[in-house]
């Protein structure tokens, strides 16, 4: 349930305007860029297209800034190219950059010819950063002056550029020779001071914590929450600044982050896209690649089990614990893997904390291996006292082969669960990889020849 | 690997300076607000109140502003009374309020008698609001004026409220006789407006984005991040303006909402605290409630395998494959469940979108499941043609059975998984608390059953 208390004006407009571009248009453009894009989220990208030729310059350039807009470069391939160009022009530098690095080649060469130098030179500062990266997602515009401007100054600057530059609550001040950035001051604190003071006299006096554009977009994440900024420098070896991360671009890449993590702990590729907009196939071909893979995995069950048919032929009541057992070991996985993934991405635990994991997930796994064990026993001497299924002569052996199985399976299982994403991690992979499935898998083979290996211990000479 | 370029000052002090609270104290002052608080956490609550007790009023406060200071409650418990009222009439409400939740209810009446009734009417105004609703992290401060004032007059009252109020980003129009919120204006439009224009010349003329007091904080969350806002107001019934809700507490919002999500995927309770700090045996506690759980109902198919236990003894061959299958079920539900629930809380999909999904995961369950199916058929021929493993004289039956039952169980648990999240939605619960464990368990059962069903059908007189 939306919850905004304006938050159903796009679905009125989609009830009450024909699908004229023109009357769509019109109606955009009085109400607000989030419920505009909306509704032009509804549309397919030529339709959009055409609604957004009828819009202002201004009114277009502002629905592209928007990142709710989903894929913005669908719907600049069906502009003409001046009206493209033109957009690409006006958006902030590093939507421009996401816009411009998802165009088709065809339609990127197609555009070069209508963009000026700057523009181009621009795109190109950001592109050459990998995706995911502070450089990637960096806007080149920022407020700056010498540091030594007065706050009169400053706000001089602010007010010039403030029309354009996406975010103006942090002015950067640089040294006058060098460029270097050397301390930030804020708008609240420039609107606080006396106008003829100096701006260094007003701002922080350490160095501001800064990111190279190398970083990952999660790391950049993690500072400005940390720091509680609105954004954070991008500065090179030499403290020359080339942008800022804003605090926007930084939930974005939260909730992006997030879906990709949930997709790979349910086992599979992240998706990319929305789950209704996905086409079927590219749906199916993320799907099937990890579930062919932990099927190939899981096909070592089937060789464990027929090393093991001589005793199954013999104790056909072993079998009737198998799936308890397994799935046992691939839950206490399951919870020890996503405790440590998250662990991981919080910066609570690091990679040289393994060992200390180690150590409390042992005892953890033993604790509630002997809790399940205890109750396995008592289902199934409970079941043979009240004859509801005979498990034979033998049935209290049977009983202790389980609950022993047990402890071991769900202390191997939260050893494997937690240890794996330190695993990923150490090999440079995506710890949130570590999927429940990826774990169950993991565990199962290890629980077929532990659960076999108690059998033997316990019921050699009866059973076996 | 944290990638800040001055994010190694807590290590730094930590290793030179020695554990005498009023050298530390004196050390923490000279550095950023994120850095002492990276400090200070390492601590346990009593010396982290010891330090705190020789730091100035101001930092002292300004360190439990910092959202990164964990347990802040524990060390106000540690501090004098008089310190720890001060320090709470001094930090910001939504801060003061989350504080004062977690005191134990000893030291809060302690505490009541020394705190202004200001605070505690402000305390009260957030209090009585849920746990994760907007009401109860809202800010009561914020800066506002009558829809009468000029810019002036609005920058005006930011100078003299900006240096104890949190976010002086957005000032607040008022109607001047009912006081109800009519529209916002951001202070870049103070700014680069006429100092003697009228407010709401320059504001947006159309009614804000507001949110009421028992929205959720992810719906909150959603819309700042839509509207692209650095608050967002909390207004009642009649539009009267409770207080704001920023950006910052929207990002650890995510955050603490990410944590809880992973870990119930994982298939356990969310943990509160971080993995490292949680006592054994609370812990234990948050993993053995769902562990137990599942294990009951997954004894489920103990009993699935009793009745099965004739057919069993006569094909012994088929339990071969009863894990490889089992789990294949489980994990195309783990994917579903885990694409559904992404898709849920980024309102891609609604409940009533429910049959659509079953309409995309019919036909995507049996295509998978194909796959699998003519994967677990290949691996079984070739065996056999190989003379790895004898399946029996009925071979390609096995084989057809393997095949057939993946195809029904894969489409099966696809299904499931997709609907557990909206059946939890419907009924109440958050859909995150659909784990891949709890879809593994659901489909087990059926697959059994599945399994020997199709069995019978294609090993009626011959094995079975």
């Amino acid at each position: 349930m939306l919850k905004a208390i304006n938050g159903d004006v796009a679905q009125e407009i989609l009830r009450t305007t024909s699908s004229d571009p023109r009357l769509l248009a019109k109606r955009l453009a009085a109400c607000s860029a989030a419920d505009a894009i909306e509704v032009l989220n509804t549309f397919d990208a030529r339709h959009a297209a055409a609604v957004i030729e009828h819009l202002s310059p201004e009114a277009g350039v502002q629905a592209f800034n928007n990142p709710g807009l989903v894929w913005p470069w669908k719907i600049i391939e069906q502009l003409p190219h001046e009206r493209s160009a033109a957009i690409l022009a006006g958006v902030h530098p590093d939507r421009r950059a996401e816009i411009y690095r998802n165009l088709s080649d065809d339609c990127a060469s197609l555009l070069d010819d209508h963009l000026s130098p700057a523009v181009k030179a621009s795109l190109e500062q950001i592109l050459k950063y990998p995706r995911h990266s502070a450089g990637a997602i960096m806007t080149t515009d920022f407020v700056s002056v010498p540091t030594t401007a007065t706050v009169e100054d400053a706000l001089q600057q602010v007010r010039k550029v403030g029309g354009t530059t996406e975010q103006v609550y942090a002015i950067y001040l640089l040294a006058p020779d060098t460029r270097q950035l050397k301390q930030i001051v804020s708008l609240r604190q420039l609107i606080l001071a006396d106008p003829k003071a100096a701006v260094t006299s007003i701002a922080a006096p350490r160095t501001p914590v800064a990111v190279p554009p190398l970083a990952d977009r999660e790391d950049v994440a993690r500072l400005i929450s940390v720091y509680d900024l609105l954004a954070i420098p991008v500065i090179d070896d030499d403290h020359h600044m080339l942008g800022i991360v804003t605090v926007d671009d930084v939930i974005d890449a939260i909730v992006h982050e997030t879906t990709e993590d949930v997709q790979k702990l349910g086992g599979m590729e992240a998706l990319d896209q929305p789950y209704m907009r996905i086409g079927f196939l590219p749906m199916i071909r993320k799907r099937a690649g990890w579930l062919c893979a932990l099927f190939l995995s899981e096909m070592l069950t089937a060789s464990a089990m027929q090393h093991f048919q001589g005793e199954l032929e013999k104790a056909v009541v072993l079998t009737l614990f198998i799936p308890l057992i397994m799935s046992s070991g691939g839950n206490s996985g399951s919870q020890a893997t996503s405790l440590i993934i998250r662990a991981l991405a919080l910066r609570e635990v690091r990679l040289r904390d393994w060992f200390k994991v180690v150590a409390r997930e042992v005892p953890a796994g033993l604790l509630l291996g002997a809790i399940l064990g205890v109750i396995g026993i008592a289902r199934i001497s409970l079941w043979q006292h009240f004859h509801i299924f005979d498990y034979g002569p033998h049935w209290q052996l049977v009983a202790a082969t389980v609950g022993a199985a047990l402890v071991g399976i769900v202390m191997f299982g939260s050893v494997v669960g937690s240890m794996l994403p330190f695993i990923l991690k150490r090999l440079g992979f995506d710890p949130a990889s570590a999927s429940a499935p990826f774990v169950a898998t993991l565990v199962d083979v290890t629980g077929l020849v532990i659960y076999f290996s108690v059998a033997f211990v316990f019921l050699r000479g009866t059973l076996l």
